[in-house]
């Protein structure tokens, strides 16, 4: 089982500002692009549970920043998913640039949440499933 | 009849990147708090229009940058009805800061959609009737 | 002595996503907001303080997501300081709508950085001033 | 001498809107994208050109939506230069879908600007150079 996932992003110029690094409200989106990467790393797809009836909306964020990132450097998002998910499912992430270097750490937690009820969830069976493969 | 409406936006600091000014990409953003304060100003609320089933996509953005826009400055946004709208809208845009000066100018048209058939539709009657008043 | 400061924010239709809901990394911007408006209400412009050498960037970012915020909507957002500042300076928000409803809570810690040596420095003798009025 | 180059973004969460589909601000940095990896294609850095005292910021963005973008979907951004790069340099781009379709045109010009005079300066040689291998 692959707790862990490893995905890379470039920054656009447009998530930098006038520090001349990237602006801290853009690691939300790279945050949710690991955990969507770890997700499709083990064969499921976001849109298609939502397509289901799940939505999957975070509830807490949270990130420290040690080290800038610059714009056209290629970060490293790892994911790693810290317990298995019940209603919640919840994250910690390590954002590393070229050279190894600690740029921040994060943690997310979402909530399943059906799209007839809009009340929460517990985690769909076929995510268990490949947590337990 | 008003056909022109000016709103006021202070400049984020997360809009602008790493040349020192507010990035292009988020002027499109301008443009529609333009347009929304515009349709406002009739008495009419887009969310509401959304709500009744017309949806109000953009489908051609334009805009010529003059001069930059910095930080924490206060934009002018100027929204223009360009013409009676049928089942398209079409506005023109004036930005300015403080000291009048023209930042840019922009041109968007919209075009009416029903969220039913997902086709184009004509301009709402009670949109027209407040252009007429 | 004013320590906390509450601003209003519109919610913009760019910042909404797909769920029909503010997109959760957008909320970055309006802690931001807040805490500019919070300096304003001080007498203090963050932009001169930028202009006089010294940078305050983010190095941790907390958000709790309790209830969305919807389109059009005005959001307040209520910022403190929780602590005489140092080195850093550390903020707790909370957004509520219209009704009163708690919509999120927040907590950024900054740190004061000497422009010229990138090195953290010491909060601005005119900051601590206004404080202590 | 390669004059077009198409590169591949798959649209983030964060970057649709409530209408379910990705919001037309965002294609700027699609395109902003399209013409870094143009230049990438011919062994140019858009950040050391910057470095080395040139910006290039946009005077003009034009965009025609005929199709919506959705998340999670792989986006074909095809770059053409126009014509040779004078003190403005000029781009087409034709953004399709994984099936071929057409989901957007775009148009952008750009302006050399030398950072110690901020005044608009010629193409550098070694583009030009590039272009005419």
């Amino acid at each position: 089982m692959e707790l862990f996932h490893t995905t890379k992003i470039r920054v656009r110029y447009g998530e930098t500002d006038q520090m001349g690094v990237v602006y801290h409200g853009n690691y939300a989106q790279y945050l949710e692009i690991g955990r969507i990467e770890w997700l499709r790393s083990l064969g499921i797809s976001y849109q298609k549970m939502e397509d289901e009836g799940i939505m999957l909306p975070v509830v807490s964020l949270a990130l420290n920043f040690k080290k800038s990132a610059v714009y056209d450097e290629v970060i490293n998002v790892k994911t790693q998913l810290k317990k298995t998910p019940t209603a919640t499912i919840e994250f910690d992430y390590e954002l590393t640039n070229e050279n190894g270097e600690l740029l921040s750490t994060g943690n997310t937690i979402l909530v399943f949440v059906s799209k007839n009820t809009m009340r929460p969830t517990r985690c769909p069976k076929y995510i268990l499933d490949k947590l337990h493969d």
